[in-house]
């Protein structure tokens, strides 16, 4: 992968999580995941975010996912893509991250 | 990518999409696109498909989904993935899809 040599090399990923929202505290765990998420890459849609990361920043991300998931209720998964952060071979629709807070919006 | 030459190139595709199911139209969209989906790949997440598809299947999934989805108020974006379509760099919680008709789960 590409990447600023000075600053080690960097994986552009696919973060997607689902959290059980049947309960307050799953209503919780979503938001907090969201925050966190949202301070390592880009929404692009209501639980998937496009990440260009260092192996420490990664490692800090999923640490900090898992202290907040529930691991009998939710599902994190992290993906490596093939041709950068931004190079989602086809997209459609709505390109732009709609507010967080907008209800039943799956 | 690793294929098996026979029967061409195939890609390792996730597919991911938000759906406004603000309305029951909405709510319909969401199914069928589901159900379209589950025809082509596995499902991983609520709106998350994991696919190994040649470029023909990925255009005729695509043509098929394009057909579904509202333009204004839903999103889909397909990813080729790195390390094959079951590679998924980390996982973590529930593993295995829940029920498709189980509500409120983002």
């Amino acid at each position: 992968m590409r990447s600023p040599a000075p600053f080690g090399k960097r994986y552009d990923l696919l973060v997607t999580y689902d959290v059980d929202t049947s309960t307050q505290a799953g209503r919780r765990r979503l938001r907090r995941v969201a925050r966190i998420c949202e301070g390592y890459g880009q929404r692009v849609q209501y639980s998937v975010f496009e990440c260009r990361l260092t192996r420490e920043q990664l490692e800090a991300l999923q640490h900090r996912l898992v202290q907040e998931l529930d691991e009998t209720l939710d599902s994190l998964r992290v993906y490596v893509l093939k041709g950068g952060r931004d190079g989602a071979l086809f997209t459609y629709g709505r390109d732009t991250y709609r507010d967080f807070d907008e209800p039943l919006i799956l």
